[in-house]
């Protein structure tokens, strides 16, 4: 029999029970659709609550039309985007944020999925030349697509970078509540106060059904987005069940307890690894993803039992991740059974 | 105080109370993201029963998602989509469907909201001339914004005068559940045995939190549109809770007796008005939806306890609609409320 | 035998030889590609002689790239442009505005191809709403596609409209010379003293081979055009040549005589048809086209030896056009041949 | 004083004499416009004089445009193009590409400006995984933009790796004369008889004023390029006068005699320089571009009296172009002069 819990993705978890309870507390009668409904207000104000009262926030869907939703409302066509080879937005999501913004995405290689001021450097020319795209966005990816987690001061130092260019930081956080709970970091802290400009806030990932949310900060506030946000076709018309979702992740530490549980679970399950001779951690586990290397053969094995992701298909590097439910059984058995068939 | 439910919209109702509990029941350990899990394959199953083994069913979060993404997979950005000035499409969609698909809709003067093949011809011109747009679909609303449902024979001369000349028809079926349902006809019988090859199927105004489909049909099947709704950002990491919903609705006939409610009470809603003097019903009730000509002065005197949408500031008329929640009593009230304030 | 010169269209005639002299002029060696060359800057210096000093001038190959980058620079895709429905960028440019830009156009009824304010403003609407496109440009064409021309306090009216709303009042002037001769006002007086923002400045209907170009007026101005342009793939590298060309238009009022001489064409052709009795003048000729409607069979004979469009097949209405090139001797054969043929 | 020529591009240079004598020739009374001319059909039948009579071919302005139409008629949104880094669809058209057709350009490390199968390949994944676009394209530019060349088995590869995989395989041929003077062949075996689908056929670069086409065989033939191409901006109304240059580009050899005679220049440049010790030649000379590391103090120097194209700064690489005009006293005064300044 199949386990339950599967180290596949944090979106293979459902939703936490809070939430789910939420959703049907908010099934009560009729409001307004469309936002204008208390739910959407209370969460609103929980993300100011977090982030700053002048936050600008707005609910959408999923990740991807959060990334390209917040790109294109500080982005003209002819401007670029700079961010990772492994970033979410330009491998991920079929080449959504093109399609929508009409940028340039320019890819920099980092193995461990971080930019820093000198890779991104790299990406930054041609400026003033009609011919050339204009780099506009930094974008990186916290944690990142690798489960490792920029430090504080490397944040800060591609928000100045980009600062000083008149470029923005825009920071997909479909895992932010992971990096925060990694840095111990409140969520204000781990973003606006590093100087990122415009925030991907991930719920999905931490327990949420569908929702997420894009914030803007001083720098970057744009008047448009209701319109982006519609034209986009993420605007919801029953949006207090989006929105309830979000408000119970913000409400009483829960974003920041699921964070810490799903991250303490990739630590362990790293611990676990650690004792098996074949197999290999190749990132730093900062956040709740392992990556490690294991033999060709051992994939098909595992698979029988658990799905996953295979990362790298030539270095026989595969990905698994811990979510809010992830149980410290779960993670035994399933090290159990690595060592087994590898 | 405020009543519980208005008349305001129907997707100002909630979630039907089997929805939900089908969202609870889904909730049960890990399952493969992105609509490769076995909620989804059962949503799929049973909207085959319904329109067919070979019908293509895919799954977004909105209607206006539905519509731009059918729209985008069968046409070009040269070509041109001929619908009613009143479509959800050409009028309350923030023109998601000219920026998402590139193509110009052509809008066609239709007071009860429907199209005819004569008013549809006016826009059927310029054939290979460089020039000029192409136009290659018919988009109808079914029922329409107006509340009107149109006539089988009408939708099948559309799909007649669509076919001969390499046209295709989409149904916007926001709420084609209560167009359906007016018709006595099953969803299959009221879509594409009429002609339609691609179909917005509305779940949301229905009774569901937040879940649509597009369906292709024979002449306009696609091969790529899982590219297109994950660039178009309607890809649903979590599917299975989107996916459920439509599978509940699509079961035991809820569809059909939750429309069927929401029509009745609008039909009541209708004759509770006729006896008020200063009212008068301008489309036919055929759906869920009432349409009425009040005096100026008692809009506002509703509002204060009812929320509604003004429908044409100018000619003082507005819409109410009717729900799958909505009860007689709160018919038998609000028609009491509407003849003290008028 | 046919004639040299049709009255087909003011595109069908050739390159004044003054100007192709001075593209011949301008292939002397080696200059900067893409705009940075000393044509490029007497051309710049000339737009701002006859538009002010501040007017910012880009080059374009064609009219509707004029059109579409204008418009492009002032909007953002949500935004909506009000326009006649006869109206170029609406009916006779294959949907490019709309694919572009993203926005919707907005099309207005004006059977003289004029909009009013009255007219313009039942498109002003859904203001601040969300789920509607936001009306940013009204959009005019002068001398019009019917052949008629805007008075000025015509035009005053729709800017001070516009600029009442924070819209932008953008002219299509593919035919800006022949409105201006009509009107007897230079350049300036006809377009940015009467408060319009942005200007497709046309020269290829005036005797050019290929040129156009947007001009930009105070409210108007953008920062970006440059890679707007590229982007729009509008940037020529041999830009010299392009360039010649618009500054010989501009200089010895070569603009104003061939509008004029045009012009006068156009009414005299009116003068030799009024005489026959079955042609009927349907616009007044106010620039250099004139509108018949003519009895259907004569369509076909005339064409035998005369190419022209038929500009409404339902009211057997024909256009036909005069350009810098038109003789007398022309015009004259041409009534005759009309005279006979009805 | 500064010389008549420089060696900073092929489009520094002016128009061919024939070819402004075969505008003049055109310019001779009224022509239909947008093509149907017989200047166009003209140089349409000399296309397929070349190329094989089943070629379509669509004349575009530049080459920007023809690159952008072209692969648009071949992609759908979600598909991706491979190509080189150095490309110059990639890195100078300011995203046109991409925001033309909505595609992720795929950028491949290609030194020497071409790409292999190898290289290619890696770009070759995520087939069929709904997150990822999809390859649908490789790209060359021939000559490349380091003025090397293509060997026909080279491109024979790249075709049959495309083709064994539903790509297409598209040539940017800004310098197609050039490359395939160097090889010897004509024109058709140097692109279609290699597998190449789709070409952007050059020639403002040989001596044309602006003009390009696109051009489809076999397997990449499109019904409907027509309205892309005025969709996208690029129907000349005046079009003989585009037409007739093309047309004579194509007659008696021009464009054999031309792009010999630049490549002669440029291999002369090369041989002189070479006895210059401290410039050295980076790439080899294949086609008319010569790219050189010379001292960076000397840059500054030489551009004091020719301009030209740093094309790397970090390296100190320059970039030198010859064109059909230059001399072989232009380049020997040159080589002195570069002589003199390093």
């Amino acid at each position: 029999m199949k386990p339950a819990r599967s180290f596949a993705s944090d979106n293979n978890a459902g939703i936490h029970p809070q939430v789910l309870r939420a959703i049907a507390a908010a099934n009560r009668g009729h409001t307004v659709g469309y936002g204008d409904d208390p739910y959407t207000e209370s969460a609103i104000r929980n993300f100011k609550k977090h982030f700053g009262r002048d936050a600008d926030v707005y609910i959408v869907f999923n990740g991807t039309a959060a990334n390209c939703l917040g790109l294109k409302a500080i982005t003209r066509s002819y401007e670029a985007v700079i961010c990772a080879e492994a970033a979410h937005i330009y491998s991920d999501e079929c080449g959504a944020p093109e399609a929508f913004t009409g940028c340039k995405l320019i890819p920099i290689k980092a193995p461990d999925g971080k930019l820093t001021v000198d890779s991104a450097a790299t990406a930054y020319h041609g400026i003033g030349d009609q011919h050339h795209v204009q780099p506009r966005v930094i974008s990186i990816t916290q944690s990142t697509e690798m489960g490792t987690v920029y430090k504080p001061h490397e944040v800060r130092a591609l928000a100045s970078f980009a600062h000083e260019r008149e470029m923005f930081l825009h920071m997909d956080g479909a895992r932010l509540s992971n990096a925060a709970a990694a840095l111990g970091l409140n969520l204000r802290q781990a973003t606006r106060d590093l100087g990122v400009d415009v925030l991907s806030f991930g719920g999905t990932k931490n327990g949420l059904m569908a929702a997420e949310a894009v914030l803007f900060f001083e720098r970057a506030r744009v008047a448009d987005f209701l319109y982006l946000r519609k034209q986009g076709m993420q605007l919801a018309s029953k949006m207090r069940f989006i929105s309830a979702q979000l408000d119970t992740l913000l409400s009483n530490d829960l974003w920041l307890k699921s964070a810490q549980h799903a991250n303490r679970m990739a630590r362990l399950l790293e611990r676990e690894l650690a004792s098996i001779p074949r197999v290999k951690i190749v990132h730093k586990v900062e956040a709740n993803g392992v990556f490690a290397k294991i033999p060709r053969a051992a994939i098909a094995k595992i698979m029988k039992r658990y799905f996953f992701y295979v990362w790298d298909e030539e270095e026989s590097v595969v990905r698994w991740m811990c979510s809010f439910d992830t149980t410290e059984s779960d993670v035994k058995e399933f090290a159990k059974f690595v060592a087994r068939s590898v």
